[in-house]
């Protein structure tokens, strides 16, 4: 690869198809191309999505020393104390929508917030830089399933919508979602630098 | 702190005085002197308890250069997919033992291990050493405190007992207990040295 392609491609390092379908939809409409990289990333154990993503986007880029974005996200629900936070994917893969929905069985407060931690890194760099997104909605009474999403999103309905994220279409999710809006702060910040 | 009397006392890396009491109480039938030692560890997300206490070890020796133990855990619950693994002790904080019952309300298959990864690394050795000890049981119906214990202790009961951890002492609770296992075999390797 040229040094000059290099400065005009930036890798997301994941291995969810989903949400890099996401972000790309995104980076699109600012131009920037952006690569699928599935490198295994460190995550360490924190409840600072902040603190896990810049460790993991410091490890993926000594792995690559490549121009590379990782994206950390976490659903916080307020009646369970913000669980299950950063260890949003670990939960889904095992209790899964149906879990979550005992836990709030009883519960009146269902709000909940998707925040999205986005990190860039490259070698011009001193540190990763980080841009958050969130939404604030609530967990839903049933699993309302739809034509997309992933993880939690059939139980999670943003305060401005009557959908949940899996009955909305990417485009339609991107309005409102945590990781579209990091990756619009990011987007922006990228397209102002003089590269 | 003389080179003499580093050979003779281990560290063990935690800020949980009930798992360093359980430890030490296993540890002097071996009279193996043991210290607790406050640092910040590294744990990464994984669900391979030795990969998590590997990395830790090998992270908290890094900052002291002392012969060091750490310990992960985990409790696996076997109707909800392993739940909540390596990550009991953020699942307690915020769940806690009222959440993991309503994620076992219905469940007729209530069996659930503990598992204990005990490392100990130093610097004569070339990688970290790991000690693996289990204890089978299920999870109870209701919440048993009792006089001791912590986590997810008041809900869990071994095979052999009528008790829940939590209704034991920690010499009675260390006769089941898959940390005070991990410990035993530790300590019967650690004997077996010629230091």
């Amino acid at each position: 690869m040229s040094s000059k392609l290099k400065g005009k491609v930036i890798f997301f390092a994941t291995n969810n198809i989903n949400k890099f379908n996401e972000a790309r939809r995104v980076l699109s409409r600012y131009k920037i191309a952006v690569g699928m990289l599935r490198v295994k990333t460190l995550e360490i154990q924190s409840e600072s999505l902040e603190e896990i993503a810049k460790n993991s986007a410091i490890h993926a880029f000594q792995q690559c020393h490549l121009p590379i974005i990782v994206e950390d996200a976490g659903l916080f629900v307020e009646a369970l104390k913000g669980f299950p936070g950063p260890y949003a994917s670990y939960v889904y893969k095992t209790i899964g929508n149906e879990g979550l929905l005992k836990l709030m069985k009883e519960a009146t407060n269902r709000r909940a917030r998707f925040q999205s931690m986005v990190v860039y890194f490259s070698e011009e760099l001193e540190s990763p830089i980080c841009f958050k997104g969130e939404v604030l909605g609530e967990i839903t009474e049933t699993v309302r399933e739809g034509c997309s999403g992933f993880g939690f999103d059939p139980v999670f309905k943003p305060l401005k919508s009557e959908k949940t994220f899996a009955e909305m279409d990417i485009d339609e999710k991107n309005l409102y979602s945590h990781r579209a809006k990091a990756f619009h702060k990011f987007a922006r910040w990228y397209k102002s630098l003089k590269i």
